[in-house]
Formats: structure tokens, sequence, C-alpha cells
């Protein structure tokens, strides 16, 4: 790619990006598309009288201020609207700034000028916007050269400005879990832990073993439990309930003048002829009666697990760092999540179905992979035109015209391969559901990592490996090879992952802005359906779906940040406008479900430093390629220091995220012993651990359709 | 080697053992020899009265009673012998005898006679005597010829067999040390825990912050602390008085009568003349007030760790398993060693020190482990002695008598190897010592896996993989080579595995019985100093050095079972020796230092399914080589499902081994409650763990000479 072709990319990309920001400038002031853009400011009603107001031409002309507002958000509204996981997510991009500016300096200055005065490639003739990109990359310093140390230099430099940053960050996101930790109000799962293989005891329940056994072992701390129930059945009738329950709603909204009758014998084609509403609301009426029944019956139904709560935090800490039992397969304790973060299904399935969906997930997901590129290829292959024509010659007529042979070659492949991925994410989270987490937020952090390996493999390597998919699953069988097999193959790809930043990149953020799909749908269903207010739900931001994307553009800045720095301010780019429109998007659009109080951040963690181990692994193999032994052997040490370091950061935060320590927990426990609430609490925390499904179900009659259905809620 | 070869090697080491045997059973029958064969008797002073007796006949003759006595040892005795670690010892001799016991039926059997009629290696004429070994081996087997199905079937029953008996065994040793600690009485270590990286905090010493914390934290359970300090010279002092005591006990009694005597003055050649012990003792008397000097002073030489002790084992339990400090690398808490087990020089190190010896060490073993195979090649060359002629000229002479060159080309290479091999345990245990645990017994268990893979790298796969050290570690950087690479060599190393089992492992287990080196000290200590009794101490069992070496024989016993069966009858003569002999040292010659409570047991664990794997691998690289790709194949699902055992051992007996559970906490702090001695105890717990050098020391003074010296105890 030469560098003109690279500035029409970009101009392009810029120009559609402006076109997105004042569209979506405009669009989001009208009062109907507020559903799309402001569905949390909705649901807080606050924005609903502002803007109900009349016309005025404003509402038509491109504005600014959503930019200020989202650049004026600090650090502590983004924690009291999102949570600890909405500042992880900003800070991704706080940190990706100052790491990339630093780069970014370091890059252009120094080693692009190094870079360019190189003479490996020996294109110097031409102006310079015929340049191929590649002499802005380390592939044009001649080798042997002296000059190389600048890069040397440069890893060690940026390396250790990387640590540096990362333990801040880490330190400052620790701290901050600690501070929310210290300003929180009681919570049940604070007090609580989940208890599972619960040994069955003759002659008694699983209720009864449990209360025995946490009153004989801890009986000063020991508060309530609730056993958890196998509740499959009763939600497959609480959906049937919704679906007609909803379907009667619209059914009456739509035909409120005009009856529809049917008969009620077999298959509504014999017997009494009756409106088809009362069939409906006949038919409802079972069901509830069905759904009590069941939830009467299904006392059999224990499963060996429950929400065991104690009087004091590190009561239930004691409880849950300690094995409690002599078989330790048996009493296994665990924190437990929300109330509202339960994925009350995981109790549902059998033991069994759990464990084998524990070891073949895994197994599945690393499959899924490393295996996309298979079919990946295999699309690719449609490129192949004359491949094409003899397996369906009658299609030679068609194939010959050039606007569909440029379509086939040009668009299709990556038009497939992008529908590809599209289906990728679903699937991670499902895989993740089965594999057997007891919340949402748990099946999402999985999720989270596997579509992090997934867009690694399949982005980065996928396409710095072309060639077979089975010759690549080769390189990484014989590991000397690794670091000359990369050293050759990714400074080559510098331009396709420049490019990359810039399409891809860009125009994923411009789209999250604009929110095109929620659009197109609140569109038709106002043109369909009238009002579409009542179901209505503020999304949640898809943190396994975005923090991957993020840290891959990450992964390529540091890889790629001294073979070719001409990346760097295109990542740049991408890093602003993320960090304005996902403050804006955290500010307006989403509302979080639950928390997994910012442990998404080891992630964020392990991939840098992960990308620091590649780019160190490139460096040694691009130094010995070059004729610089010597650099090649210097550079050793420097994995193992990251790895050092990384070890270190383990120890000192690592255990921050996944428990608090004493200290924490008996200042919390001394501060609610003056509260005077406590009591009343203590009865809230009792009865929090409810599955839904065990709720009692009411739907209103006729009578009082309007208001909104009174349905299970699992607020506490 | 063929078969009459093989059979008069196993009647010469056969017949070398029962030497050994009648030896031993004179020998140990004369009241000299009593400090060498029953020193734990002797220090119980049981059988001193028992053997004082005179001279009789019976005493020169053979006998089996040892034999005897040892058979008829229960494990309770054992267990209240040698505690739980002399229990898991015997326990593998139990449980080696009972796999190849099952495995000998299997492989003698079944698979001997399906090897012999095959005719692969077609060497079928002359006598049976004359048959190479090999032809007992699957190696005789046809290629692609159906009997191979019978190997198969062998390795699935056997893996399932080993497991099952594995399974059983870690139930056993993991209930029992459930019921030893029911059975134990109040211990110190049970109530104390080990607290380091206390943070320091201005204008408080180390014992008040300490202090402070836990009655803040704990203020219902904790007891008392003491603060480690550093005392490394106090113990270089120490150990010269100590030095100094016994050279002045020594020259007393030599030279009772006749008076020594030197100078005061400048390098004892000027100045006033004084007795030599005189003068010994005044320099002791110096030395003893520098000590009480040195151990006053030492107040500002505190180290930030204390042991920190409870007023339950729950308490300290409590301590133990939360994270204590905001900060996860301040307030490390671990569990307490026995105060006997404490290695006291850990606290005196350096922080720095230790951090890098943490990180060296490591490689260090690696390092040694994997090139030692350097030196022993070089000597191996000492073989050829056309080399040697080339080197040194003028030896031509000598080394061309035959006697010579055998003698060099024979043994001196296994000479040598076995000086090294000496050495080895040793640097090995130095290594665990520097490496930076608290305690003794942490470090044997460390020493005790460095050796493992000592052994099985440099015997093992050193002989399997002959041919340069550098080569070797090539094919295990191409992991997809390996089965292919074992499969080839291993089966060709049977009768060299054979011999070693007969040679080195019975004579091994002879010289065990025989203890020739303390016999010949003993007899030169005899010889030229009259009595030893007075500087007598029991020796402890080597688990670091012995527990290798015979895990090291199962390992041989399970890879070659299906390859060579013609090995597991020397095997079971070598474990049945084992079982007898090692019984009647732990009766008669050892008696425990300190206990790790069984924790050897996962060693023995992890060492049988990694012998289990590598024969899995071999498995599947025989079957490909001898053109059979569909057992090849079918062999996969062995090590994943032998993978799954271990993963849900891991989980069901692992936790056991690293704490005890709640439920036998406070079942026993219960029972403590009730106890009347309990004020006592408290009190004893306080001031269990002082540092020995910091105990007032005394040496008795001339006139009470006679007795023991006053040393510092360490027991409680």
């Amino acid at each position: 790619m030469i560098l003109s072709a690279l500035l029409t990319s970009v101009g392009i990309n810029l120009g559609l990006c402006l076109l997105f920001f004042t569209l979506y400038s405009i669009l989001r002031k009208q009062p109907g598309n507020l559903y799309v853009y402001a569905p949390r400011l909705v649901d807080k009603e606050k924005s609903r009288q502002q803007e109900s107001g009349d016309f005025d031409l404003e509402r038509l002309l491109p504005s600014a201020g959503w930019v200020k507002n989202a650049w004026q958000l600090s650090y502590d509204e983004i924690l009291s609207i999102s949570g600890l996981d909405g500042l992880v997510f900003t800070r991704i991009f706080t940190f990706s700034l100052r790491v990339f500016t630093i780069a970014g300096v370091i890059g252009i200055f120094i080693l692009l000028p190094v870079n360019y005065f190189g003479n490996q490639l020996s294109d110097d003739f031409g102006h310079l916007a015929n340049k191929s990109l590649d002499s802005f990359s380390i592939s044009n310093v001649n080798d042997g050269s002296n000059r190389l140390w600048v890069h040397f230099s440069a890893a060690y430099i940026f390396t250790g400005v990387v640590c540096y940053l990362l333990y801040n960050e880490h330190n400052y996101m620790s701290a901050k879990r600690i501070a929310c930790f210290y300003s929180s109000k009681p919570q049940p799962h604070q007090f609580t832990i989940l208890v599972r293989s619960i040994p069955s005891s003759s002659g008694r329940n699983i209720s009864e073993t449990v209360e025995s056994f946490f009153t004989e072992y801890h009986p000063s701390t020991y508060l309530s439990h609730s056993v958890v129930r196998r509740t499959s059945q009763i939600q497959d009738l609480i959906n049937d309930a919704d679906k007609l329950y909803r379907k009667l709603g619209r059914m009456k909204s739509n035909n409120h003048s005009q009856q529809t009758f049917r008969r009620d014998g077999f298959l509504g084609l014999t017997g009494r002829k009756v409106s088809l509403s009362d069939h409906y609301e006949k038919k409802l009426e079972d069901l509830e009666v069905n759904v009590r029944m069941e939830q009467n019956l299904s006392d059999g139904e224990e499963v060996p697990a429950a929400f065991v709560s104690f009087k004091s935090r590190f009561g239930a800490a004691v409880a849950l760092h300690i094995q409690q039992g002599v078989n330790p397969t048996e009493w296994v304790t665990e924190q437990a999540p929300e109330p509202r973060d339960v994925h009350w299904a995981f109790f549902s399935s059998s033991f069994i179905k759990r464990w084998i969906f524990k070891l073949v997930v895994p197994v599945a997901s690393f499959a899924l992979i490393v295996l996309f590129l298979i079919p990946v290829v295999i699309v690719q292959g449609l490129a192949n035109l004359n491949q094409l024509e003899v397996w369906f010659p009658f299609l030679k007529g068609i194939l010959s015209l050039t606007v569909v042979s440029q379509v086939i070659t040009g668009y299709l492949p990556s038009l497939i391969l992008q529908l590809f991925l599209f289906f990728v994410p679903p699937i991670m989270l499902t895989f993740s559901a089965i594999q057997g987490y007891i919340s949402h937020s748990r099946i999402e952090r999985s999720a989270c990592s596997k579509m992090l390996w997934f867009i690694i493999w399949n982005v980065f390597f996928a396409n710095v490996l072309s060639g077979s998919a089975l010759y690549q699953v080769n390189v990484f069988l014989e590991p000397k090879n690794i670091p000359r097999v990369l050293a050759e193959a990714v400074p080559g790809q510098a331009s396709f992952f420049i490019s990359y930043v810039v399409t891809s990149g860009w125009t994923k953020l411009s789209s999250e802005l604009f929110r095109l799909i929620p659009l197109v749908c609140s569109f038709c269903k106002r043109l369909f359906s009238g009002k579409d207010g009542n179901e209505f739900e503020v999304p949640s931001l898809p943190y396994y779906n975005d923090i991957p994307t993020i840290l891959f553009f990450g992964l390529l800045g540091i890889t790629y940040f001294f073979l070719a720095p001409l990346i760097l301010p295109f990542l740049l780019v991408y890093f602003c406008l993320g960090y304005i429109i996902f403050r804006n998007q955290l500010l307006n659009v989403y509302a979080p479900k639950y928390e997994t109080t910012g442990k998404f951040w080891p992630i964020v963690h392990n991939s840098t430093v992960f990308s620091l181990i590649l780019m160190h692994i490139i460096a040694f193999g691009i130094f010995g390629l070059k004729k610089l032994p010597l650099a090649s052997s210097l550079i050793i040490p420097l994995p193992v220091l990251t790895l050092i370091f990384n070890a270190y950061c383990q120890n000192r935060f690592l255990p921050l995220f996944k428990a608090y320590p004493t200290e924490c927990l008996v200042k919390k426990d001394r501060e609610d012993q003056n509260e005077p609430g406590m009591a009343e609490f203590y009865d809230k925390v009792v009865s929090a651990y409810q599955d839904p499904a065990l709720m009692p179900v009411q739907y209103p009659r006729s009578t009082d359709r309007d208001t909104s259905p009174l349905l299970h809620s699992t607020e506490v």
C-alpha cells in the first residue's frame, strides 16, 4: 500500500465519521428517538419533561453539546452511573491514551525518521506520496545497521513505561474497589455465600442439614439460608404464560372493537364458538393455576445447594475461605453473586450435564477459535473466480460481467467474514452460560476472555501467518521457530493493520454512537405498531464484546510500536473517539444490570502483558533477521523482567479483585453495629435469594389491563 | 543381554544380599554395634539392659528373628514410632507390592507368552538360556499383529487397577491424617501462624504493631505473639563456643593427667605460660559473655515477622486463610511449623537475598538436572581407551595391560558416576534450604521433588535417549516427536533396566540394612577414642533421598509393564525386600526429628500419575511403530481419563493435605474447652517459638564436666 492510498482511505473514513456524528447530533434531539439515544435517562424519567416540548429549529441543527457533556463527565459520576465496571471500561481508554501518546512521541519523532532514512528496500525514486508504507517500517532499516539499537532502546523504554502505567492503573482500580466497598450500603450478597454439594443425610431434608451444620459450626454468625430448587419446568410454564399474556395484550389493544371467534373443540374446528380473547384468557388462567401447583409441589426437587447468610460480612468470609466439611468435595463454598445477578438456570441442569459441559465447553471454544479459520479460508476461496466457474459452469455468463466479478472478489468474502464474526459473540456467551457459572457477570467475564483469544487468533495471527490453517497450528507445535516466523511475517502486515484501524476501528465506534440497528428497529416499531413505550428496556453495555475489541487495538499498537510507528497516530484518533463516544453512551444509553465490581480489569492487565511479551518475541526474531544477534540476545531479559513484573502485580493486586481482606470486613461490620436499620436489613437478607420462578404469579385481569403487569420481580 | 547372563547376575546379587543379611543378623547382636543398628531403641533405653549381657554362642549364629519382628509391626505401631511420614513411607511399599503383584500376574502369564511366541526378531535358533531378553519384550511381536490388542487391553486394565489402588491409598492416607489430628494432644503449632511482611508504622516497634493489629481484628481469639529476630551473628558465636566446649571436653578426657601449657601472649609465643585447658576455658567464658551481650543487644535487629498464637485452632485458621491487610503483600500469613521444625536461618537472610535465591534456585536446580548429563558423558568418554592414549601418551604401557584396561573401561566410569550421584542429594537439600522455606520439613519435601526429577531425567531419559545431551533437549522442544522417539528407544533399554533393578536396587537395600558407613565410622571411633556414647545422635530417615529412589523403581515397573514384563518379578523382589528392611530400620534405627504429617504422599501420587502418562505416551508411539494405527488412536482417551482422574483426586484429597477443615477444627476446639490443662498449655504456647540462639547459654564448669552439657534446647 502506498502513502497516498492510505491517506485517501483515511479521508473517506474521517468523512464518514463526521457524517455519522452530525446525523447523531440531529437525530438525538428528536423526541421520537429518545428510546434509542437516551434510554437510561428516559428510564430515570429525568429528560421526559425536558424534551417533550414542541418543534423548534434548533432540533435540526447539528451541535456538539453532547461532546462537551461527555468530556465533562467525572470519574465519580461514571462510578455512580455505571458502577465499577463502567469505570474500568473508561479507564481502558485513559490508560491506552497515555500509553500511545508516549509511544506516538517516540515512534513518530525518533523511530519513523530512522526507518525512513534507511535504504534496505531501496525504492527511493518518486514522490513522498508514492512511497510504500513499508519504507516507514523497520523493514527499511539496513541489515546489521547500528541504527537498530534505537529500536532496541525504544523497546526497553516503552516496556518500562507501559509497566509503570499498568502498575499505577492497577493500583488505582484496586483502591477504587476498596473505596467502593467502604462506601457501600449493606447488601445481601456481602453477607451471603453459596454452598454447593451439600451431602444428603438420612432422614433429614437439605434445609435441615444446612441448618444443623451451620448452627453447629458457625453458631455465633449464622443467620439463615434458602435452599435452591430445580425450577426449569416452572420457568417454562411462566414463559408460556408471559407470551400468552403479551399476545392477549396486543390482541386487545389492536382489535379493541372487533371480536374474533373460534370454536373451542378439537383443533378449533368443532365445538362451541367462543371469543378468541376469552379463549386465551381461560388458557392463561389454567397456566397460572398450573404454575402455582408446580410451585407448591416442587419441594421434592430440592437441589443440594443453598444460599447461606450470616450476621456479619466477616462471618460470611470465614465460612467462604475455610474448607467446611472433612470431604473437600462436599460443602463447597463460593461467594454469592448479587440476587439479580444469579443465573438460576445453572441449578436446574443436572450434575452430570454440568460436569460434561465443563469439560466439553473449553474444548469446543478452543476448537471454534482455532478452526474458525477454515470456513474463512473457504469463503476467501470465493475470490478465486476460476475455481467457481469450474464448480458452477452455469454461472459463467454472469461471472464474466465486470461488476459482478468485482463484487464477488472484492466485497463478498469480507462481507461473509463480517457476518460470521457477527455470530461469534453470542456463541461465546452461550458457551460460557452452559459451562456452569452461577452468575451472569461471571458468564460475561468468561465470554470476554474467550472473545479476546478469538480476536487475537483470528484477526492478528490469521492475517500475519497467511497460508493454510493447518500449517499455522504446526508453527505453534515447534516453539523455537515462533520468533523467526513472526518476525518474518508481522512487519509485512503493517499496512493491512493500519487500514484495519482506520476502517474497522473508526467505523465500529461511529456505528456504536449512531446505534443503527436499534434506530431502525425503533423506526419499524413505530411505523407498524404505534407506540413502543411499554415494552422498553434499558440496554446494558455488552462488555464481553466491546472490551476485547478495544484490547485488540491496544495489542496492535504495542506490537507495531517499534515495527511500524505509522500506526500510532491512527490508534490515538481511535482511542480519542472511543473515549468521548463511550462516555456519552454510558451517560445516555446504557445502565448496568449487574456488577462484576471491576473484575474485568485483570483481563485488561493480562492482555497488555501478553501484548508486551508478543512484542518482545517479535523483537527477538527481528533483530536476528536483521543480523544484529547481540541485540537479539540482549532482548531476552525484557520478557523475563516483564513476567516478574506481572507476577508481582498478581501478588500485589489480584487478591483484592477476588475477595475483601479482614481489615475492611471487620471495619465495615463495626460501622454497621451502630446502624439502627440492621434488624430490618437482616429480614431483607433472609428473603433476598428467592428464585424468581417461585415468586407468586398474578396477571392483572381484563379490568386493569392498562397498568404494567405485576410480574415477578427479582429486586430486593 | 541373553537370559543366562541375566540369571548369572541375579544369582550373584542374590548371593550378595544373603551374605549381607547373614552378616547383619550376626553383627546386630554384638553389643558394640548397638549404636549402629538400634540407635532408636538405645535412645529409648529399652534395649540397653536386655543386650548388655555376657557373650554366648547364639550371638554368632545368624537368625531371622528381625525379619519376623519387622513383619509383625502393625501400621499403628509405625504411626506411633515414626509418625505419619513413616506410615506414608511404608505404604509406598504396600501400594507398589499390590500394583506389581497384579501387573506381574498379567505380565508373566499373559503378555510374556504372547511376546515369546512372536517372531519379529526371528532368533528362534538355540536353547532357551541363549535367547536374547528382547524376545520376551514387545519388540518380538510381529508388526501389525492382532496380538498387540492384548497389550492394548493390558494397558487399559493396568491403568484402571493403578488408579483404583491409588484412589484407595489416597483415601486411606487422608483419613489417617484426619484421625491423627483428632487423636493429637494440643500442640503449639496448631494454635499458631507465622505472619510475615509486617508493615512498619511510625513510632511503634514491630511487636506493638502486631499486638495492636491482632487485638483490633481478632479480639476474641488472639492470644500472644513472638517477634522473630535476626540471630545469625549470635548463632555463629554459639557455634564457636560449642566447638570450643567439645574440644575442651576431649582434651580433658584424653589427657586427664598430663597438663599441656602454652604462653598466653601473641600467637602463643610470648607471655606467661598457662595451662592450655585453662586458656580455652577462659576463651569459652569470654564467648559466653559475648553471646549474652549480643542476645540483649539484638532488640534492634527485629525481623518484620512474628509467630502469632491464638486461643483456638479455628481462630488460627481464620487468620491463616483470610487475607489480613488491605495490601496483600503485607501481613502475609502461613501455617507455623512445629517449633523444633523451624528453619531459623531463614529469618536471618535479608529480603533481597531471599528474593534472588527464590528466582535463582529453581533455575539452578533445573540446570543441574538437565546439564548433569554433560560431565557424565565426558566421564563415559574414559571408556574410550584410544582417546585416552592420544591425550596421555606416557600411559600407553600401563593401558596395554588387560586388567588395567578392563578396570578403566568397565568400572571406572560407573564408579565416577556413582560418586557424582552421591553428592547430588546434599546439593539438592542445600538448594532447597536457600530457596527460602521456613521449615526443615518443607525443605526436605522440596528436595524430594527435585531428586525425583533428577533421577527420572538422569537415569531414565539419559539411558533411553543415549546420544549427546544437547540432542536430547532438542527432542523435548519438538513435542510431537516425543512418542515416536520414546517408542523407538525405550524397549531397547529393557535389559539394561532389568539388570539395574537387580544390581542397583537390591544392593541399595542390603546396604541400607547393613549400614556400612555408620558401621565403619563407629568401628574407627571405638578404635581411636574409646567410647563414643556421649556424642551419639539418633538419625532420621532421609526421606528426600529414599522416596525418589523407590518411586523411580515404580516408574520403571509401570513403563516397562507391557513392554518387557520380565522386569516385574525382579521388581517384586525389590519391593518385598524393601518392605521388610525399611520396617526393620524404622523400628530399630531411625527416629523422626520433625513431621511433615504425611505431606510426602502427594509427591507419590503425582509421580505415579506421571509414570502412567509416560506409559501411555510410549504405548501411543509403540502401536504406531508396530503398524497398528487404530490401537494408537484408541490409546489417546487413556491419558485423558487418567488426567481427569488426577484432577478429581486433587480436588478430593489435596486440600486435606494442606489444612484442616472447619469441622475438625471446631470439634477439636470444643473437646479442649473441657480440658483442665488448657491454661497451662496456653502458657507453653506463648513461649514455644523462641529462637534457640536466644536461649540462655550456660556451659557447665569444670567441676560438673561429666554430665551432658546444658545446651540450649528447642523442645517445648
